[in-house]
């Protein structure tokens, strides 16, 4: 019987690690650590500098690299081909580490549950029994940074894709809109009349990176900074909050 | 100068806590401690217990009674009073206890960036600077203890209230509606047709109770859970995410 902890771990400050994720990481037979393949490197590093300072038991750490993902047209297509070949590399790597099964722990990004892929990858290994640890997400880095609520008062918020924005524009109804895993600047799709913006970079990093505004005010200021900041660090995260209105 | 720090510590579970969230409690000149008024007293002993467990400097702690919120009609006019109300406490308490300024800390359940009051009451004191350290969220609590993701892959999800499901119904081209803050059984309202629900309640604490399946076979059983769960403990507090179709 083997189980897999799926460990958020926040948004690269180790000091979003909780309680839950040290005890989780140090109860486990195996850690499996992403090694090539991941353009940011800077991230697989910070994995393991979190290791260097939460880990008090000597647990095994097994890097593996990450098959690339193709560029073909259909997005969902390969998005699915990518998760079956993950899923093959975790097997692997567990059924020669850890042959009579056991506690397998692997650190995620933010929290297992907001558009991260380790849910569905682990769906394909059969026989595993998954639990999910929560972490910080980069939503929850981003509104302490800039001190906002999420929502304006007890009113509803949509958290959607740059992907999404791009092909639906903005929702219908919604008053507040966070965007995440925009290749860059899809709010320019938008008419800019009536938003603020709050976005952010490498949220909660030593990097981290703040800009807020009318979105008809900053919008400039945010794409040359984004590819400024993108061409000094060879990557970049970013994330943003939109408001219609006037709410907070 | 006084900075005030919202601090999130998750949803009842000690080990919650982030190492952030610790180190800025022991920082503290003045930590604030909400006493009566809040009719969940199991609440406020968590809230000394985790001190109790994470507090290695000698903080002092200063306990406010909450004030009562009216149960006026106007729903947000009676919110706005008591956010009034509760800002004159914190300011009262912070110049009997820190009259020469200093750094505050309050905690926060959750996140104080969702369906929380403290950032828009910490607005009414001037001269206060503000910081946030994130914290773990029952949404979060609730798809860890599913072990679901929130969103389906590449999808936009929507955050709501259960005021916000009873009056408006299902937002427009939702496929995933999480609903916090329900009195109890706002899904009542809907057309269970083709939707799933995942529910939890005391979502995190050692209370955790899980329910989860197509509405229309689960509806009835959640109610009733809830209601008995709501007497055996004097107080609930539960969210859930519901999703259409089969999209995962």
């Amino acid at each position: 019987m083997t189980t897999l902890s799926l460990i958020g771990i926040g948004t690269g400050n180790p000091d979003h690690v909780t309680g839950q994720a040290v005890k989780a990481l140090n109860a486990a037979d195996l850690i499996l650590l992403p090694r090539k393949g991941e353009e940011k490197s800077d991230l697989a590093d910070l994995r393991r500098q979190i290791l260097a300072q939460v880990l008090t038991n000597p647990v095994p750490v097994a890097e593996y690299d990450v098959p690339t993902r193709s560029d073909q047209d259909d997005y969902l297509g390969a998005v699915n081909d990518w998760h079956d070949a993950i899923a093959k590399v975790w097997a692997d790597a567990i059924a020669t580490h850890l042959p009579e099964g056991g506690e397998v722990a692997l650190m995620v990004w933010g929290d297992p549950s907001l558009y991260d892929s380790t849910l569905r990858i682990a769906a394909r290994l059969p026989g595993l029994a998954v639990r999910v640890i929560p972490g910080i997400t980069s939503l929850q880095a981003l509104t302490a940074a800039h001190a906002i609520p999420l929502n304006t008062l007890a009113a509803p918020m949509t958290i959607t894709t740059g992907r999404q924005l791009r092909d639906h524009g903005w929702p219908e109804g919604a008053v507040t809109l966070a965007v995440m895993l925009d290749r860059g600047g899809a709010f320019t799709t938008l008419d800019p009349e009536g938003l603020t913006i709050w976005w952010g970079a490498y949220v909660g990093m030593p990097e981290e990176t703040l800009i807020h505004g009318p979105l008809a005010q900053v919008s400039d200021e945010i794409l040359a900074t984004r590819a400024r900041l993108r061409t000094e660090h060879g990557w970049i995260m970013d994330i943003y909050l939109l408001r219609r209105g006037d709410d907070v």
